[in-house]
């Protein structure tokens, strides 16, 4: 066993047979230019549309491309790989461009939101590890902003590092959830990596570790008098409640304010009731109530829809694993080689052919109105959402600041149509297939293989 | 922004709350020793057993456990931490015990798989991560062995890298369906870290960068003659057999043999058996078939149901995203604090007190018959699952190989009730609570707090 390069940069986060067909190209010297393109086949069921995310951990990714000396020295150990083989890999990066929706911007089935035009075997290595950035950010990206929707104007943190799927999971699902319109996460780690808030209470092993609950609320006062949000349903959710009441005018004496509380079980709207009414009652106005435990973007429209009086949500393991929908239909997929465009035609899986171009064309309030898929260089009505973020394998631009593809993000939302901006519903969006992109597929059906 | 420690290892893959409980801890002396457990509240509806997995990861995090400096100064700037906090930070090491069920034992609801006892801050930090690790690889491994229990003699191959949320959760699940009884991955970096065989073929872009399908089957078979897997449905599945067939010939003069064919659409077992018809005319009998694309445990029992010529799968999404059951209800929680039981009475969330055994009773064929789930030093009928594993924070023994661990997990199913070796039915497996146990609940629930 040897110990490699950290797990998200070793360019072994791949499968298999990249590396055979990467052998197989290299013998028959097949090093033409080749158009990939990332998409997503079909929605799932509970999603109407879709937020690209995970693009700039892509082109990092792309832009550190090389195996290092240990990788390179297990890759020959294993047989089937021949030395002049292994040697190519050593000097191969990736030189090619990148064509890219920003980050942050809606997206529908079937249009590319990442295309990769390079020397096949550059474009085809890094298939696996493309997909597995683009595919988990994206989808969490697109979960977290129903959650944005159900719950207008609420500070909404990610609580979901525990059950994400790893530490990648957890730290990157931070990035999606914000960049979609959250306030910030728990997630340490995200912090010090992408600069975003992080916000965090008390758990109930801190309330059990002392004898007494009230002993418990004051001591995390005192030790943390910034940020005094206490978790009151240990025990008893509204004898907890009574209880902070008490111990208010003792911690305002030492110039300590009690911002909130956290109910974490039960119906958090009944609670949330009798706990306003007991904070109210006791003078504690401004202490906010917020609330956690198994919430996605349907509890917090009901919350929202009975009007619980939370001011607060923290959303944990159903949107990190994006739990109604924990996989998107996408592939990437090889659309033109040595400048002849490909077609898959497999049953069910059959993609557009040729290096593609989206048109999105607004109302005059800016609303978006419907979207042409059609080839690259066809023209067409509207803005042009694919743009070149990568050119002969380095960035383009310094990366966007997250906070820049947060708003983008936004405007994104506010330029929905509003049948779009519900978490339920029937209404589609209109993506038409261009009549060139047709007739290039009919055309490639007649080709013989 | 500062570039920190790899992802897998460093301590601020954490919740923000653990850091201000621990400063909350240090400033009123809570050090006594606290023993949380970690356990799955309540089972999945479509599982009805689990297997544990990714203690060896824990112990790693446990073993490894440090801040380091760059850490500790980013700490130090966040404003709400104290200097002497962070001074004891930077000496904070894992001191504790751990006893845990091995790795692929079977386990039910309520029943504990780990069990730290430690100073109540290192037992505390550990709880974001020791979840993350555990509630994954087990989520993973419950969900690999139904797949090995639906395709029983069949070869199973990971291949969900692509669709796994992010780097680490593709490898891990790598490690977690191999010890649940698949043959291997397609994941590259799982062999040099953990031994697990390799599995791969070809994409449907290699076949497409050729002109001809025919000679994109030679080529790679020339290039990689040990291992001719060809991927025959990027256009026509009968049609491209029919080539297979008549390509065989060139490549034995060679000394090359087509070792399988892939099917990865449409609908897999009327086309594995028009195949398996098409080469077995054509003389390739000992070619096998193997097929990909959608599986899970509920397609691969259809297809062992209709007798479909497949000698072996390809289940990569499903598994890897567990995608019936994306997460595990599981807790860590603190059980005993000071050597004072504890209990949490939350709504919905109750959990039983005390540092706990189980208890597993066989039949005379050594059938598992049913598990107590009692306190700890209090005896029972039986084998007891929760054993030492670290002392004063070192690993007892060197670490189970993957192989024996494989080896356990599968003799646990042999050693599970008929009724559970099913992928459906009803039959619930009988876990107790024991008198003693009840007992020290319903006395914790009288107690002031």
């Amino acid at each position: 066993m040897t110990d490699l390069r950290d797990i998200e940069s070793t360019p072994l986060v791949t499968d298999l047979y990249q590396l055979t067909m990467l052998q197989a190209y290299f013998d028959h010297d097949m090093r033409d230019t080749a158009v990939f393109e990332f998409f997503v086949r079909t929605l799932p069921a509970q999603r109407r549309f879709l937020v690209a995310a995970g693009l700039e951990q892509v082109i990092g990714f792309l832009e550190d491309l090389e195996f290092g000396a240990q990788e390179l020295d297990w890759i020959g150990r294993q047989g089937s790989f021949r030395p002049e083989f292994v040697d190519y890999l050593g000097k191969l990066r990736f030189t090619g461009d990148v064509h890219a929706m920003a980050e942050g911007t809606v997206f529908f089935a079937d249009e590319p939101i990442l295309r990769v035009t390079a020397p096949l075997p550059e474009a085809q290595l890094v298939e696996s590890r493309v997909i597995n950035l683009l595919h988990f950010q994206t989808m969490i990206a697109s979960k977290a902003i129903r959650c944005v929707l159900a719950a207008p104007g609420k500070l909404l943190v990610d609580f979901g590092l525990r059950r994400a799927h790893g530490a990648e999971a957890g730290l990157l699902a931070a990035r999606a959830s914000y960049l979609a319109g959250f306030a910030g996460t728990a997630t340490v780690l995200a912090a010090p990596r992408f600069g975003i808030p992080l916000f965090g209470t008390m758990a109930h092993s801190f309330i059990e570790a002392n004898e007494v609950e009230i002993d418990a609320f004051e001591r995390f006062a005192r030790s943390l008098p910034e940020n005094v949000v206490l978790l009151i349903d240990t025990y008893d959710t509204e004898a907890a409640a009574a209880k902070v009441v008490q111990l208010a005018p003792r911690l305002a004496a030492a110039g300590i304010t009690i911002k909130g509380v956290r109910l974490d079980s039960g119906d958090l709207g009944a609670h949330a009731r009798k706990v306003r009414r007991i904070l109210d009652d006791g003078g504690l106005r401004h202490t906010t109530i917020f609330a956690s435990g198994n919430l996605d973007e349907f509890s917090l429209a009901r919350l929202l829809a009975e009007e619980a009086p939370i001011d607060g949500f923290g959303v944990g393991t159903r949107m990190d694993t994006s739990s109604d929908a924990p996989f998107l239909d996408c592939a990437y997929k090889l659309q033109e080689y040595a400048s002849r465009p490909r077609r898959k035609r497999s049953e069910g899986k059959a993609t557009w052919p040729g290096t593609k171009q989206v048109h999105r064309r607004f109302d005059g309030e800016g609303i978006m109105r419907g979207d042409v898929l059609g080839l690259e260089g066809q023209g067409g009505e509207g803005i042009t959402l694919l743009e070149p973020v990568m050119r002969a394998g380095r960035r383009i631009a310094p990366p966007a600041t997250l906070e820049a593809v947060r708003e983008h993000a936004a405007a994104e939302l506010a330029r929905l149509p509003p049948e779009l901006q519900k978490i339920t519903g029937s209404g589609q969006y209109p993506v038409t297939i261009s009549s060139a992109l047709r007739e290039l597929a009919y055309m490639l059906d007649a080709r013989p293989i």
